[in-house]
């Protein structure tokens, strides 16, 4: 960036999670600097490098996706993904930041697993990114190691009450780790199933030759996300700790958090775009076609969405994220046939939250502020992005999006950005689409060309949890 | 105003429901034109008539006050505040619109009662104001009128389950008024209290010479506030209506809103600054003094304030109101001496409000945002103010206060400027303070100065509610 | 009765709300006096002037219905059943006791109601009986006349909050007839609709042409009934008395029930055969059949009924009564064709009741103590009448039925001994039939012929509730 | 037992948990074979080896307790009663059947600690017993004896979310014997405390030097009680089991069940004497008196009784068992002196309960008939020893107390029969007392003097629980 850019957006609806504003926003050097009423001289008089006309369009923050996994192992293969074409299809799906899980292995410090992230992504990224760390092994090094991370801008810790015998942390464990990050201020994430239960569901599902990747949604049982849930709510109340539980997926699991806000609990969820859109339907499909819709916590049948939405409007569920893990049809969720736990658990999704969540503004579902504040303003305050990210004001990062709210998009992997062979949502008709994404004030995406470079992207150290109060 | 006014405030943290940002503001003509980064080039070059310096200060919304009572006819005498004196003491307190309870009394039209109220006011007010309209007596040509007033601006109408024989409906004639705002988009407000139970509970206590004023709070029970809410949610169900609960002061009923909200039903609820910071101790006051804090619904016991800032931080409490409706001491409040039920009921308040909930930051209770949302965003949305009025964007009306949160204060009778010879906060240590008030771009309050005038303060026109989704 | 008259019931299994046991019962001068272990020295030891042979049947306590409508007046017309043919009826549907609502008409006293009913009865009835008194004015002096009545064993009270103009008390009403049953031991049972509100309903309905008798269902909204409940339970707690609510007909009025028994509140339900066998489908039947189901509260939609079962396994519900109240069809129903709201509201059950839990049994909703305990022991001790009925053990009146678990009928007009002209269940296939019917010893039914008398009944004045603790 | 001994217990008034009847009762040969009322010349005809007179007294039925710990083996030493103390002084307190935990050593057979078990009490008992079976190797041989024990009257296995490492089950050996209890229709009991977390809490507390006894009740939390019984309970729904919670001591645990009993789940619990009637006051005794109190769950702050009171009322709570496991203050509570996890956990109760919870109905807490249910009914049926435990009634073993509730004793270790050097409820007053006791027929207590002897108690092959429905 030379001595001094100059971006003029015009004419377009500015919308954040709180207001929806006419007017005209001033880019300067990566930053926005200023917004003025269309109508006044001041606005009238600006000039500038360059002038986007955001007539008829709106002009809202780029979105944040706080959950995606980028070439993470899982049972002996890797989601299809790297940062380059990960980041790459985000921008085109007008995310402007990921927060990515870094994997500590069995045996292994979080440093080297942070290490090993950094080395994936530096130098790689069309956007800016950040990480979560999974805490797959605690014991007193790693609980020491959480302190160093979290000065370091690695605010949040993930935790899985499933999938015993590689990421699994038993309570005691949980109870320890919670204790340390209400210590350092490290926000703790948990993937709530009961995973001791299901996997003894699951070896009497295969003993009964019941393999097929439907069974996947049967043994992971609603209640078995909801009793986790439970649980981790009531740990962390012991521990005195926030709670941020990941991909909510069951009713009866959004019932537990409603409950705890309902105490005035810091118990936060997320849930995402294919339990709000897709259904145990489609794990049924034929020709282990169910095979695409694989993932933890599972999809549900069709009658949970409506409790998800609920959440979504009450705000029991703060945050849409993706839980981005791709694994191709060919070659990887094959490896699964016969034999459902041995299919990749993942979904993509990073290039179609903002259009699906757009999609239910269309429907009804929620309002335009409120799909601004799921996708861009409450992850960027939950994970301590605020106020670089996540909104529109003087002196935040210039992440902004045009998004043509009438144009009309299908879905397909035959046009999607991700590197995986097919698409989750195949077929699906979207309103509105993406035109022109900005990233600190550069252009990725102009006018649906991808003008983007990697190592454009930074990676952003994180302040502790901005949501708490 | 000639020409062009221009009016620069720099360098304050504007607080905005959503947002926290060091900004300067450019006003012109009584609108906000810009908001810029301090730093920004754009920003420095800005000429102005007049520059406010905000260093070390807040830059909020003026706040909106939706429930006051000016002049309110009450058991033989009238609340002691005019048009005049209620809106000079908002503008000291940082209040730039207030919306007071036009009056239906039985017998008569919606509109007599509205010209009246338009009477009152026209050409004595400081800020902008609005009215609701008390529906008194429903009743097929009031019914018919209702839609009249919508399209006037008046939105919003207020019924009572208590007061029989003066403002009470029964629950057939609160469904239809519900049924015919669902219909006309009028936004029905409840004084939730079933006053046919109260009023047998009132003669028995007189009968038993139970006739001092802490009896007023035990007559009018919580659970009859609780059951109240209940059955007037029911009600808006069957209407198909949304419902706006005021002055909520029981746990009981807080309770309620927060099963409706689980449920996902739009019903609302305000309380106000008595209920969060006085209690029944006051009431039960020596020498007749707690008739000075007889109001409806009445204050209740100390453990009460938990659940009434929990539902504040919950949002099942969405506004912070007055309700201010100030009688003397001397000669109105001493009516009732021997008999509670001929205390007039209410508190002056309306000047105190922006100060009290800013202590309740200070204190712990909410968070900056939450200030400006409870006492000014959601006000001006749930009544159809927005985006004029409530937020600070380009566009919006410049109602602005500069605040010290550093000052220190101490309120007083002596020192307030509501015309009632009492404060029901009398002595109560206060930090922070308004400095400077902007009424659509002319300074009301100056550095403490009144530099404001009678009938600057015009009359809006409301659109219907803006909260619902 | 001579001298000393003995009969032994020999063989059955005797079936009580806590036991069930194989004894011989021992009845001696219309009490029983013994149960022996059938294959004790002492029970073959027993001489009788009569041996009833109850091998392979039941032997249970006679049914205890606690609300029926003899002769009821409503709507210019009267319920079709007389003393001697309802209590005939309830006799060969082996209930030996019921309690009937005497009426209290607007301006008079409850004495003239209670002589009315005396009148009606005396010397007529098959059965013992007793009279709850309704209360339809209440004024001082209705509550004055409140305590003799308790004395003279009318210990229960009716209030309506339905029927505005008829039978209808406003909140202040029952409030004070709440607390007046608080103090004199007086029970209140609460017609729990909110009248004021449906007659709005009602009023639309006709005015817009719906007036089949489908629509009676639609305006008496389940919201309405739950809500009066919620209502009743409050004004309950404030008067420090116990709630017995009638007729439980929603889903909702269940919830609001269970909400207050976990508060252990003494509140209590009661539901009818009607709710649980019957649905808006039969209300729907065409040519105006569905007048025949017209009942208040009315029938739901089928969903309510799982509710309603739950209700009576958890206890929410304690009780079933029929709410007798047959009018015929021809005649009597056919009143409101065009205009649902002047069919008379009610069905015929007295003699149905307790072969239709019998087959609640058989489908596994309940168990065969559950049965005797909602049918006969738990009305029993709420309405003060244990330990003469709703029970088997020494000492208590031998009211006793030979039940035939096993014998297969058909509910029909064609053979039921009502004085009504259709069934509500008509054509409904049964398991289990009483076969042989005592009350206080003498033989009603013998093996299915009636040999029973008008003027066997006696009036029963009653304890004060003995469900309390 | 000669050719055939009768005896007859006059005038007394029998309780059971449904009647309360005055009535004279004939025990022949070891079973109640007649109940007459004492009025009826049958009765008073009945000639008999021996009479009892229970004028002014109660008859009630045994008491069962079950839930007891005879020379269970604790963290190095043994429970302090043997069968033979244990069982008698059980007599001298009025119950006839205890239900000893038989114990399951990690890498044993469950035949084995069986085994062990009919080992130490045959020809020890003074009264009836059967056996639970502790599971603390769930595992497939162990899962396979399941069945086997269910053949052999052993219907009822307890399994442990405590205990790491001794007895702790992770969830999936829960769900596996959950499912097979569901299926072979052994009960499952649960000790719901969330025992990994509870050690990391330990571990702190003594690292940070809190060793006195009341920390045991400080780490012990509330909310990992309930937090273990909500998941036991899910755990139970997806095996579809019936569950049984034992010794419920927290507020928050209570209402987990009540949650799932309005849900209609086959959930029950037990509390104990000692958490109703002692508290963490008692915890916090100093000269490590606290340590007499150590029991697991902790006992409570004072404030859970009335939960649990409130419990018992709605039978949220089913029944009152002592968890009777004594150690001597002197050489056994004295091992954990300077480390509160080293304290044997259990208190001392079979002889007390009986008469507590008489003191519960005489402070109001419970109705008489309440007393016998949660002490005796509920037992009986609960754990397949109804008809001939539990009740009074033709047919039923002849465990009978004769109860005089006026007489006032003391509770103290220096009169109790319990093999320990302490009481828990030292100096208690009580008004009510066991007077004569009868375990088939033969007089155990005679008027305060014991009677009894070892080996006239046999072991009670049980059926399976017929509490269901």
């Amino acid at each position: 960036m030379s001595r001094s850019s100059r971006t003029v957006i015009r004419g377009g609806l500015v919308i954040t999670a709180a207001e929806e504003t006419r007017a005209d926003v001033l880019v300067e050097d990566g930053r926005i600097v200023a917004l003025a009423a269309p109508d006044s001289a001041y606005a009238q008089g600006w000039t500038a490098d360059r002038t986007i006309d955001a007539t008829d369009k709106y002009v809202i923050p780029g979105g944040v996706d706080a959950h995606t996994h980028i070439e993470m192992p899982f049972g002996g293969t890797f989601a299809s993904d790297t940062f380059e074409t990960g980041t790459r299809a985000a921008a085109w799906g007008g995310t402007t930041t990921i927060v990515d899980f870094a994997v500590q292995s069995m045996g292994h410090s979080l440093r080297e697993g942070l290490d090993a992230w950094h080395a994936k992504a530096a130098g790689m990224c069309a956007i800016d990114y950040s990480f979560h760390m999974i805490l797959a092994d605690v014991n007193e090094a790693s609980l020491r190691e959480m302190d160093l991370l979290v000065d370091e801008g690695i605010t949040s810790f993930k935790l899985f009450m499933a999938y015993p015998g590689v990421f699994y942390s038993d309570d005691g464990k949980i109870l320890r780790a919670m204790q340390r990050g209400a210590a350092n201020g490290g926000l703790m994430l948990m993937h709530a199933e009961n995973g001791l239960a299901i996997d003894v569901l699951i070896e009497q599902a295969l003993a009964e030759g019941r393999t097929d990747p439907r069974y996947h949604g049967e043994v992971r049982k609603s209640l078995l996300e909801a009793e986790a849930a439970h649980r981790a709510i009531q740990l962390a109340r012991v521990a005195g700790a926030p709670l941020y539980v990941v991909h909510v997926s069951a009713a009866e699991a959004v019932a537990e958090l409603a409950q705890a806000r309902d105490k005035g609990l810091p118990v936060f969820g997320e849930t995402c775009p294919q339990y709000l859109f897709l259904s145990t339907d489609n794990l049924a499909e034929p020709d282990f076609e169910g095979a695409k819709y694989v993932c933890s916590t599972p999809l549900r049948p069709r009658e949970h969405q409506a409790a998800l939405w609920h959440g979504l409007r009450t705000n029991d569920l703060q945050i849409v994220s993706t839980d981005h893990c791709p694994f191709c049809f060919v070659g990887q969720k094959e490896m699964g046939r016969g034999d459902f736990s041995k299919i990749p658990n993942g979904l993509p999704g990073v290039e179609n939250r903002m259009d699906l969540l757009h999609q239910a503004v269309v429907d009804g579902h929620i309002s335009r502020r409120r799909w601004i504040e799921i996708a861009c303003a409450t992850p960027a305050r939950m994970f301590g992005l605020y106020p670089k990210k996540g909104t529109i004001a003087p002196g935040t990062d210039a992440d902004l999006v045009i998004y043509d709210p009438r144009a009309e998009q299908t879905l397909s992997a035959q046009t999607h950005h991700m590197n995986v062979d097919y698409s989750a949502y195949e077929g699906k008709r979207i309103t509105g689409q993406v035109e022109t994404v900005l990233s600190r004030g550069e252009t990725v995406i102009d006018r649906r060309q991808y003008t983007g470079r990697a190592g454009h992207g930074q990676f952003i150290a994180r302040d502790t949890c901005q949501y708490l109060n």
